[in-house]
């Protein structure tokens, strides 16, 4: 089968490649339609590595995906041959006590797509647990449906903050991730959002969203522009998903008392955390790995309207394609958020 | 000083009375601008009581009022002459358990206007304890303002449910409080709100708004629709706001495994509670004592733009005209869902 | 194999029963030791049927069980032969929704021991899925690993509960699982636990652990005893497990504003429920169903001697005799609390 | 009146001094019979300041008080003529936004006993707000009525960790506080508490306790004896009570997937926080600041013998000796936790 495979280092083909399609009783065969080219994917490429997972094997990359499910297994309810999908990438062992307790997303033993040595699936079919495939409503598209995965990752921050209904939030850091956070957390309960970055391109694409303020930190200091809107009381939610340590300095300036942090964004190297601006507001700090329990709550939000993924999808590219892809998304223009691979002409 | 008071029941007056006007140092002298006449102040008038509260001398009435203030006590810090504002009707004892826990709504020393003994507020001026007198953001109306109180109801009903982001939820009851349950839990996280009631125009109104499916259920069953919604999961909560015994037959069926009910409604009579049925789901079960810590955070979302109430302000009348606007409100049009009254022309 | 069958309602018998031991390769096998008799064997065998499950065919009792393993599964790495264990009667599907989310209990396709028409586990030897087999603690016997499956019960009380630490707490009902209930609330966090019934001698059982305070509701007013203790507040947490309709009636007066009601036991019919009283308080409302990620931290409190069950064990019989602790526990002695039946001379 | 004067760095002296007794409405007047020596006052005497509060003046020391009510304003209901009580030390604004919400403690207005520049109680008599003062239950000393306050910082930290029934915990640090943390999380719901430390005669005073297994790190690595006790799971909750930013090196690894870190000590300089680590278990961290809503649970955990803060009262002065009491709390015996002066003979 034909893949996207990341050679090494730097090194990228499209070429053929022995992966598994064996069916198991509780899988799906998936043709795969649309790819998303993450920030991680970049990074394999670009530096062969994220933290301790290192590409030691060619491994074909993409983990955000959507297609048509061609062969159910045996004892699939769920699904049915044709049906549209999206599917989450990770598939935690089901028995073991993280996934018993419904936190399968930290489960030590998930293996997850395009992650060593796992690969992914910028290939044209893939065999994937049905548990882990989730149908797409009528109104969602593939494109969206590739969406998702991202989307996750931001809906997850949104359901660990323990939104409160009108609560106010500040994202700092307005790359990918900080944009889908800000979309969840405004479509997750909060009442405005405000989104910082040095960037005014990447700003302005968050601008767009009814909902979401735009803060230039190069022009502005977020901690006046708070104090200001909220009457010097603060946020009730500061999410950092910059991943800067940079971030860290007086962000307890930023939040209420008894208000939260939750930390998306993950630094190379330890951040300096001052542990007495914490405490002296009783700040709750929250953390987010990845998602659980999220893809059928997110499409239901896309499906809904209340979500609008569309504009943040910059480019589309064909299979053939698929490295100037990763060429674009590796030189990082901030105009661009998600650049998308299409498997099927 | 002028007031509508209600001297027994089924008898109103436009009439002068003595009402305290003594500013305290933590007090603000507001002169009223829109009254909302709430369902409460026309039962107290058709039937002179409610549950335990009983009219025992003329009464003043109204509750949902904003103004401007003329005047502070020597002690206020949040406001200053001149601010619009809005009024949380409820004064706890700050001393109390239950203040100090933050649940001042369950305070039993809480004063409520409008509640006899207590006078409301449909008189031109009221002093008010700054902590419980909230501004108006700019581009909040009066209107609006007064609008907040029966929209705090709705909030406290979607705080109470500790909404997920994406959720599905079920408003049972198209009523006024039914309307305002369904905008705050839309804005509050759920993705989509079904609100079931036998009445075509209350279900016009709700429909109105863009993520709200009106279920008739003199046509349909509800249980049927939720069912095939969400491929026999059922709705993750449940909102009672009709307060009809008749509501909780069968209410579990509507609820997936590990769902909420939230009893917004008051019955008043004791209801058939299907224990088994609760249990063998693990329902959760909230209940809403009209509001504690709300105000703050529906105007949030109301200046944001995210819930809009205007179109919900049915008949706006003079003071003068203020006994026709409650014969209007207790002949019960369907199609009305708030009159306000305007204490300055 | 030799088992102890219900042929039908009413009819016990100790005999061979064809029963599948095959050892898939996620599971252990394990020889039986102790098997505790539980209220709802009982009930199978006095009246045939538990609300919709209904004895069709000749069923094996048993599901409180603890014994060795004697083989395991090529995939299993939490278990090896020779380990002391208990398990966990019910086996839901694990890729089901409400699995992956963590709440296994309430999935609808849950097997579960000795409930028609799923086998029980009184007789020498059976097979199970490691996830759900509990190693136990050195320090904890097999009649306490046994006792594990009705503390749970308990436990998940306490747990949905959302004990603060120092909540005073009510049982109503001092049946096996009321006292269950009481201790799984002492050691989960509360100061005090009052348990009330009628019966001074299964007030008795309870009393002899520190911290709990029976109250014989044939000579006291329930609610005149919490006031006093309480200076009128009420108490935070109120159990119901006692299932009987009859104790719905001013349950609401028993509980503090904002307090909770747990619901444990299971009428046979709907009850009459105080709506008005429960939304005045603002009483949170939580049901249990069974447990879920309990049996762990259960066996962690019995090892810490935090809770002892062995005082509850009131009577133990050779297998041979197991008819004979049928007989006495459908003759309800006061005294009794748990009959245990040892599968092993 | 005679009080104990901190009047500079440094310089103890029992003198007379003027302080306010007028009795508010709402206030009660207290002749103080014991009061113990916190960490905080010894530090102010040895330092002059805590972080931003610096000795200016003059200032009473002592916030660990117990006494006796001598008059009662005429708004109080809760308290009478002759009852024992103790004390919480701050005092909010009431009607503040975060004394609205309950969370009194982190109310910015906040006047807090012994705390520059507002005197302390190392004096014979005190006037109180009634709201702040709690009755002593019958079977509970003045000694122990001095001890509910260092009491009360656990009990927070183990109601912010939102303890599950049979929890296992790790205390990091056996100092005074590390000692009421390990005491509030075992009777707040945990199984088994692990408490950490380099002092071998803390640790022994920790070790009387059941329940509490000392951990000697100048011996042992803690997160050896953590994965060998847990199966390599983790702890569900780590406090970090030492205050030395070393104990955060490599704390995660303590902590299983999906557990908590609850900070109570505050180290003076900003940690290094591995915000990766935290992340990849998605860790929930908490933070404590004092208490609010604690004295009462407090004090019902005491009274009912779960409790027994009694043998951690190391030594007792009468206040005539109070200025060598200082002393002996200055010099830090490892065996010392808490000495007490006795304010009437």
């Amino acid at each position: 089968m034909q893949a996207l495979v990341l050679e090494r280092k730097g090194e990228l083909a499209i070429r053929d490649i022995d992966l598994p399609l064996d069916l198991g009783e509780n899988d799906v065969r998936i043709r795969i339609h649309t790819v998303g080219v993450c920030g991680s994917d970049v990074h394999y490429y670009t530096h062969g590595a994220i933290g301790p997972y290192v590409l030691k094997a060619p491994m074909v990359l993409g983990h955000e995906a959507a297609g048509t499910v061609t062969a159910v297994g045996a004892g699939v309810t769920n699904l049915k041959v044709g049906d549209r999908v999206c599917m989450e990438p990770g598939v935690p062992n089901l028995s073991s006590r993280a996934s018993k307790l419904g936190i399968y997303n930290v489960d030590p033993d998930v293996s997850f797509w395009a992650t060593p040595p796992i690969h992914g699936v910028l290939t044209p079919e893939t065999v994937h647990p049905a548990a882990f495939t989730y149908k797409l409503p009528e109104s969602v598209s593939f494109a969206e449906g590739a969406m998702v995965e991202p989307f996750a990752i931001g809906m997850q921050a949104a359901a660990r903050a323990r939104i409160s209904p009108g609560d106010v939030a500040i994202v700092i850091g307005c790359g990918p991730i900080g944009i889908m956070v800000a979309l969840a957390a405004l479509a997750g309960g909060c009442s405005r959002v405000f989104i910082s970055d040095f960037s005014a391109p990447k700003l302005a694409i968050a601008a767009q969203y009814a909902g979401i303020t735009p803060v230039n930190i190069g022009e502005r200091r977020l901690a006046d522009v708070i104090a200001a809107e909220t009457e010097g009381w603060g946020a009730d939610i500061v999410f950092e998903a910059s991943g800067s340590p940079k971030a860290y300095a007086g962000i307890f300036d930023l939040v209420r008392p008894g208000g939260a942090l939750v930390m998306v964004g993950l630094p190379v190297e330890p951040v300096t955390f001052d542990v007495a601006g914490a405490i002296s507001k009783e700040v709750r700090v929250e953390t987010v790995f990845r998602y659980a329990n999220i893809f059928d709550r997110a499409l239901q939000l896309i499906a809904s309207g209340k979500v609008d993924l569309k504009p943040l999808i910059t480019g589309t590219y064909d299979f053939k394609d698929s490295i100037a892809a990763f060429e674009r998304a590796a030189s990082g223009d901030p105009s661009d958020v998600k650049l998308q691979i299409l498997m099927q002409g």
